[in-house]
């Protein structure tokens, strides 16, 4: 058995407050990797759910978050006459969209992102309890 | 040269039985885990094709990927009047819209999913023999 | 602190001509592999933009990509009505479809691409200086 030492899984605890809403976790993902003390490698970020995403947007204007999840609502309405029971298949479609997965680059200890990059967990059938999980 | 040890590039072969289709491969991806002995660090699931993809999605109800592949079928009509000549632009639009690559966590020896995660292989242009490469 | 030694971020610079375009950068991420001279692992890209991405899809026929723009151009319109004053929220959208990271396998020495993909820059709002990061 292979051992990759010093791999550390973080889970992260998210309260959600609207059924679509982007959380900016950027923070969270740096402190993660500080307190793990990477240098450099990979940063894997994931979320184990099936109704919520990540990912990578501008971290400048509010109302580009607005913007994607308005389009993303009439784009996949939530009553387009799906057979799912739970009446939130919209959910399941903007979750695969977007990914559940995203890995980023890490070097000299910082997480390497661009000027306007910030990393948002999308929650697409809040308000709930939700988890990141952060791989170092 | 550097060589880290111990990668493994593992080939499964798959037969689609449809244009459009999504397959549970999470029993697949756990197996080939196994195999190499990883205890824990990232899964590679990539898919080598350009029309399907890999995404990650509810487990439970097969309902959810009815939904799934017939929203995006009226999304992105196949005779929509593209140019390409094969006449399956739209499989090659939703294979970039899943992705064709997915990073997971492993964690003492176990893939690391939400508790309705499973992996879904998506082909779009089927049916056909497809493979899934997955390195640990 | 760990270090795992041998990390190397590239940083490639690419100059788009429209405002939507794909380019074909699976050459410049083959060459900083060879650069570092890595042998087996995975293979990181990161567009460190909120208005590009990046996405592997056809290599052969170029008609695929004025395909998949053309339809992201009518199914995500620049005069939606967003709110965002820069006027370019469909390309923050697009951006998100595609996703800004992509993990890929090398072994032996190669980049492990599929016959038919090759690994596109995705330019939204263009044309602009650009950058693409590629940690090895």
């Amino acid at each position: 058995m292979r051992l990759r030492k010093g791999v550390v899984l973080k889970r992260i605890k998210i309260r959600t407050q609207k059924r679509s809403q982007w959380l900016d976790i950027t923070r969270q993902v740096e402190t993660a990797l500080a307190e793990a003390g990477v240098l450099s490698g990979m940063c894997l970020v994931h979320v184990p759910h099936t109704t919520a995403g990540v990912t990578v947007n501008e971290n400048a204007d509010p109302d580009v978050q607005k913007d994607v999840l308005k389009f993303l609502d009439q784009m996949i309405p939530r009553d387009w006459g799906f057979l799912h029971v739970e009446g939130n298949s919209d959910a399941h479609i903007k979750a695969s969209l977007m990914g559940c997965s995203l890995t980023l680059p890490v070097e000299e200890g910082r997480l390497m992102l661009g000027r306007w990059q910030g990393i948002y967990f999308c929650e697409f059938d809040g308000p709930r309890e939700r988890e990141v999980w952060i791989q170092t």
